[in-house]
């Protein structure tokens, strides 16, 4: 059985996924686009020279028989509508990041999912398929480094454009911190802190870049990153957990060593679409996988979602009072439990 | 159009091909299989829930219409007669190495395919898929390290079995390099010599290990190798160009980082099937790619498999004589010309 | 002219320099000791087989008028009694760390070296004279990364004694942090806050630990400094700082990579007495030189040392209020200005 | 008791070892210079202000009652003489290398240093006393890599003068591998391949560089030597050595990490004067103190001298026959035995 697509939304990322689908993952095809600019999505199915229908908006996309699973990559306010009408309709989805722009309504997506009775969403949070991450939760997981206590994580991107904005470092760039650190350490938020260092002259003056974010756990971990948007020198994502006997840190990205003019140098990733490319494809894979082997994707949930709509909420109101402002999750329903045990989740 | 695949062997290799061409690739489909162990064929077929006929031999799986291209995967010396079987019939062919086990049944592999006027055979090199390989090849071709003029390499292994014998370190081992090598600087192969070192103890007294040798190529590169075999700690691929104005090297394994035990650390590969994972995906994929699109494979060639033989052979004389062995080739034909060029070949 | 030295204390830091002025530098000679143990005095005059006068307390060593300078290694709370009275004395002094236990009392001393009308004091921040750091100086004093925006530095050591607690990791540990920082990025603090995470269990009960202190700077500079003294695994010390268009690390202690056990791996330091062994020696050379070229040491002053106790009472007032608190310093002085220059404290 | 120290020419390595003694070094103290370059020698003493009289030549210098001890840093077929002189004198030789530019030469000076009936002479093979190489050898004597089997090293320069020559590759850059390596492994040489690869079109004509060399030991151990010396990029030494159950590699050159204009980067030396600084310091210190302490300098002995003068004899001959030459060596003398123990020469 194939898992017949639906794309909502045929921009660069949409576009990427149509590729994969149709030339490097196994077990998928696109049946049908849409987007709200018609145009998109008919040269999108010219240009991968796929068999599929255009659409003129997502509900009509989602009530297509021929549909089995949505994937949602319009613009994010759009998000949670496109994906409340997927649950409604029991077809799947994989909804990139963010699911939805406020708490609420990511709130609204898990009682529907639960309503419905069982897993139906995939959230985009891709960090946690990169190998590099993998390993880190796979070490953590079997005690090698004892108890997490701290963690020091860098988020830096070469630059932003213009639209970018000072909350943008929030809910578009610490989102995947946000994602993948309480997974990586199996623990809910408590607290977060933005701290605004001296701002660099080289982002535009309405941009507070870098920033520094303290977060606390439940357990106690503090979690500090560095957001620096308009490092100048390329795509660096770093991490550090420090546990009670040892440190693990996340692999420097792989590139060949060259000693020539007078320095010893490897070159550093400019875009962000390269750093996490396998992990793009690892994601769409498994969620194909887990829905033709057992009737629903396995990755990120609705609940993990929800977590980051939350956690960015505080992270957007601390950037503002400038103190420490409380994460204030729901009990986790008994529905997303076993779904996000460690071992469950390392996809190993 | 997908690429219906007959596959000749279902030992470990032939069942990982099995495995990523049903459930991680695009484009391609198991249909039938042979092995020479029939049982081995049949729990394959179920292994893998596949709908693939099983086949009393490489000539009737070949005879089958509906396959469009053959694995073989099958030991060493039973290759060469499946290849010219495929290429009689017209079939395209995915050869594991070694194409043949001597430099002449290669030559003859070499004039059937051109007699029979287009390239159909693609050999399981798959070192130039690498990542790493491929990015020091683009940097040699753009000219960022000046004119190589020599390269050392070092091919180790944590240990090897009973069986392992010390022309084996030529024929099974040495020849990965032998093969990227010529590929990576674009240059044949002049001379070759072998030198032994102090033999470790950890390895059977019938052994030869370490080795070293010394390759020589046309424009008067020098080439060490070391091949170790025993060397316990893992399985460790090195390589580095030294050219006119610098040097390139294969980058480490990216591995998380551990500091613990007075100690900064990390993991090494122990097993050599993790270390080119991503290239065994990448190879068969690219020869379903090009036979879609081009209508022959575009990798590997059958002049690259004559190449590896005749070098081989070369190594072998030269492990016995310990003096430099030349290596001869025929000229190139036509057929295999534009076909290794370096900018072709790179798979960028 | 050779340097005579007293030597105040004879612990193992008292010893450590007796041993570098009298076997590995040039231009000093140790002619007096003391110890508040009299037979400690007496064993060091043996053990290393000077001729130096032992004498009852420091008052009647400084009188010595043989001694030029003396060298205060007694415990931290009578060291501002010894360098006032080798103030008074207009003897040269070199002083461990702290200068003083209070911001009062080293201010007295400053005032005290103001009114004798030249420098005399040198404080024994030896960082400033590791080769990582002066490089790091170097390297943004030449704009090479910018405008420095932040720094992240980690102190990390194996264990400690019974003896240590919390504030300790202030006035003890940080404060080594607290000297080369300001030096570094030649900027000087406006406030610290201090974050207690989960505790680790290897530590004894009454100590918090790990620590994280948060520091603005002047000019806006925000320093996170993780401060973990029972990391089990060694003596780590890293500092980076990010600029405006690049970053510059302090290098990793340098030590063979050895490849084994499945791992590539190499030392790290387990003892803090080695990490900066080089810098030790160079601090006291330099002390001498200059003293010997100019007639006063040009190394860390009175005034670094004013600096560290005032921010690290402000570092003990935040640990206990959990705010931000404010590092409230005087003006500086004229006569402490022109050393402070970011050239002249390079000391390439 | 201060060792005095008269220095035989005054170029640029004399004076680095005049400045060393004069202000960096304990116990020593320079008394008497000359150089076949009158002015040069007075100079010398004006610009370090020492009190060291100016003689006519070596002899005269030699017979000076306060001279303990002599450096010869002389043009390289001067040092025989020297050292013979001194012997007979009964004065102490720091000699730097070579001790002698034949074989023959240095089979006299060993002779006569018996004849004389304790040590006098210490060559200038300074890398014995580098971290790095000392931290391998301590662990290859406390078997950690298990018996070493090979060594691949690496001698790369910037670029060479005009006047440096094909044969210099042996004596001038090689001569330092072929003293350490066999100390290192604390065996000794029985053949040298030379290996010509394509030339570096960035050297003048008349130079083939770069070089490979073969070394075999007596315990059959196999060495690898690039020497490049035009390698445009920098100074770059590297050794590892490969044993039966893992390898070790000197550690890079510390230098900070940068991450800038789309790489990470680190400076690599450009002037071998850098590289081995404190060892240079390391070997004079420790050539006074064992003297001072011992009667009997315990560095490199005349039997090293001989040694490497057997073995860049061999080496030349092996650049022009192209086979490999036997390295041949006299039975090693009881004198010179206790000296060469691993454990002795550590000087850890």
């Amino acid at each position: 059985m194939t898992l017949r697509f639906g794309v909502i939304g045929t921009g660069a990322i949409g576009k990427t996924h149509i590729d994969r689908i149709t030339n490097r993952l196994s077990g998928g095809e696109i049946v049908a686009v849409t987007d709200i600019n018609q145009n998109s999505a008919k040269s999108a199915v010219e240009e991968y020279g796929i068999q599929a229908k255009v659409y003129p908006d997502d509900k009509s996309l989602i009530a297509d028989e021929n549909v089995d699973a949505v994937i949602i990559a319009s613009w994010g306010p759009a998000h949670a509508e496109s994906v409340l009408a997927a649950i409604e309709a029991g077809k799947y989805v994989f909804c990139e990041k963010p699911l939805a722009t406020t708490a609420e309504k990511s709130l609204e997506i898990v009682e529907a999912e639960m309503k419905f009775g069982k897993p139906l969403v995939q959230v985009g949070f891709m960090r946690r398929y990169d190998q590099g991450y993998k390993q880190m939760k796979n070490a953590i997981v079997n005690n090698e480094i004892g108890e997490p206590l701290m963690i020091h994580a860098v988020h830096r991107n070469q630059s932003t454009s213009e639209n970018y904005t000072t909350d943008m470092a929030v809910v578009d760039t610490l989102i995947h911190e946000i994602d993948v650190l309480h997974w990586l350490i199996n623990d809910d938020y408590k607290s977060i802190q933005a701290i605004f260092p001296k701002r660099t002259t080289k982002a535009l003056d309405h941009l507070q870049d870098p920033q520094l974010f303290i977060i606390e756990t439940q357990r106690g971990i503090v979690i500090t990153v560095e957001v620096f948007t308009n490092c100048q020198f390329g795509y660096d994502i770093q991490c550090e957990v420090i546990g009670e006997i040892g440190t693990i840190k996340l692999p420097e990205v792989p590139t060949p060593v060259v000693r020539k003019n007078a320095a010893i140098s490897q070159p550093i990733l400019q875009d962000w679409k390269d750093r996490f490319i396998v992990a793009y494809d690892l994601e769409i894979q498994h969620f194909i996988d887990s829905i033709r082997k057992k009737g629903y994707p396995e990755g990120p949930t609705s609940w993990d979602g929800y977590i980051a709509a939350v956690t960015s909420d505080a992270g957007v109101r601390a950037q503002k009072t400038g103190q420490k402002e409380l994460i204030e999750l729901k009990a986790r329903p008994e529905f997303y439990k076993s779904k996000n045990s460690p071992i469950q989740n390392l996809m190993s």
